[in-house]
């Protein structure tokens, strides 16, 4: 059975990927495993994030996309994940009901993600679903997430291309935009852009993206394009997909297409052995020793660093010699 | 020498505080020693966090509390803290330097904090620099940020109080306050209040506020207040200090600060624990054999499960018995 769900999802089975996007995301223990063989089979789709603000039109913006690259023929996988808190959720969910509508084609794979556990483990379970797809061989994966924070930074980091949406007339708020956005945007979007403020707006974030050096004359660095699109009305959209390709390709021509690769399979590994660190944590240490460790620190009677130590010699971690302070024996002797 | 500046910083000197934050912020070798002399010393000031939008006013608004607080006879640390972009910092550093106006008084202690390194090298920075001045004997501890985002909620996390400081006429921009901020927020503050729509701001978060379970009927669970407050007319600033101690009070009273220190030294040794890791990888594998490996990953040679199972054992962490999938040999037979 478990070679079974692998090799379904490779033939382009639907209901044994639904299965294995199911499986990824409850973090299963087989999930890994699976993964590992997927693995082999991906690399070929260009993952695409889309993030911004909520309320600039991101999933109209994304259905539009996706049905002008179904109309070039090719197959779309798109994975909406809200990091936010619930009750934010309510306009959220009829767009992505909205959304929906696509999913009669059966070129057209659609999950969304809930929030569940840790931002990294939804950071990791995003970028694992994505891979799945892109191994089930879906041209274009697309990952949209709700809002513009950290959260949705660390999320949209695992893209080959990632777009910024905005709105026109952000006026004092395009100020407020992350630097963290500014520094992952490769296409930026100013969507409804029907509406007064849009030339304003694009023209602000020209200027932003100049004091960041993101519109060089260089044809070897990207230039971030400043593309208005209006989703409802469906315009500005085979424009927003041309530029798109453009993005890859440069990717391609460049070799930054290598480098972005081994920064993003770096920081995985890393992210990977937090995780097992987690494990090994939890397995080595019971919780109501954890609880009377934390209560020694609170009552400074031990100190977190001689405790950290403890801990870290206890899961495998405590013999370093480049450790300047592992000389120091014992959690509670050190106050 | 070493035992000079740990007693030097507990007897008041200031100069030896200083360099005690610097080696901090550099994280010297022999800082996590000083820090574990420093920590039983600690505990006895209220750490309060400002946080917010860009264009607030926490700045002046911060100034404005200390002012006050100086008045009640109390000695302050302030930690200001940017982990933005560089260019972004230009107005921020104009409000820092009237912030210096207080550093003429010798009850005052102030530092500026820019960002290099991890968001979670300046989240632990921040916290062990507030940590020096605690145990140098400052009653009150302000850590404020520039910004409202995921890396903000970070480095407020240490505080006992968080302020979250925000303008009228925010507008939909209350709609994409992050729900990470609504969870740490002990105290609104709309600044600037004697500007049109406070009041309007104030109702809305009210309702934000109680959707998210913040303006409980109950007296066991913290009522998060709204406070209206004009930082440069220097309206509504005593009201604001008092709810500061009101809701130190609460804290000790209902036992909530217990758990939220107990929550604190939890993420703060996991966090080092993370850190010694970090450090653990670096010693164990060379650079160039990380690059090859992350090669094989990216050219499908290896995935990056197996390569993080192999580093797992590398740094000692590979033998748990839980782990199902550490049967599996070689990094780069996986695929």
């Amino acid at each position: 059975m478990s070679t079974d769900i692998v090799e379904r999802v490779l033939s382009g089975d639907r209901r044994a990927l639904a299965r294995m996007v199911t499986l990824i995301e409850n973090e299963a223990p087989e999930a890994r495993d699976y993964l590992a063989r997927l693995y082999p089979q991906s690399g070929r789709a260009q993952i695409v994030g889309f993030t911004g603000s909520p309320g600039a039109g991101k999933s109209t913006l994304v259905t539009q996309v996706v049905r002008e690259l179904r109309r070039r023929d090719l197959r779309i996988g798109v994975v909406a994940v809200d990091p936010s808190s619930p009750f934010t959720g309510g306009a959220i969910l009829g767009d992505r009901i909205r959304m929906q509508e696509l999913a009669g084609d059966p070129q057209v794979f659609i999950r969304s993600m809930a929030s569940r556990g840790s931002l990294g483990g939804l950071a990791a379970s995003t970028r694992d679903v994505a891979r799945a797809l892109d191994a089930a061989g879906y041209d274009v994966v697309i990952i949209e997430t709700v809002g513009a924070g950290q959260a949705e930074v660390e999320i949209v980091r695992a893209a080959h291309t990632v777009l910024v949406v905005t709105v026109p007339g952000m006026g004092d708020d395009i100020q407020a935009l992350k630097a963290g956005i500014l520094e992952i945007a490769d296409i930026f979007v100013v969507n409804k852009a029907d509406r007064p403020g849009a030339d304003q707006t694009a023209a602000e974030l020209r200027m932003l993206l100049s004091l960041a050096g993101k519109q060089p004359k260089s044809a070897e660095v990207w230039r971030v394009p400043i593309l208005k699109t209006s989703a409802t009305l469906g315009a500005g959209i085979p424009e927003l997909v041309d530029a798109l390709f453009r993005h890859r390709a440069f990717l391609s021509e460049s070799g930054q297409l290598t480098q972005r690769n081994q920064r993003q399979v770096r920081s995985e590994v890393l992210a990977l052995l937090q995780h097992t660190l987690g494990q090994r944590l939890r397995s080595a240490v019971a919780e109501d020793e954890w609880q009377r460790l934390i209560d020694e620190v609170v009552e400074r009677r031990a100190n977190p660093y001689s405790v950290a130590e403890l801990l870290a010699r206890r899961v495998g971690l405590g013999d370093s010699k480049e450790d300047a302070v592992s000389s120091r024996e014992g959690a509670t002797s050190a106050s």
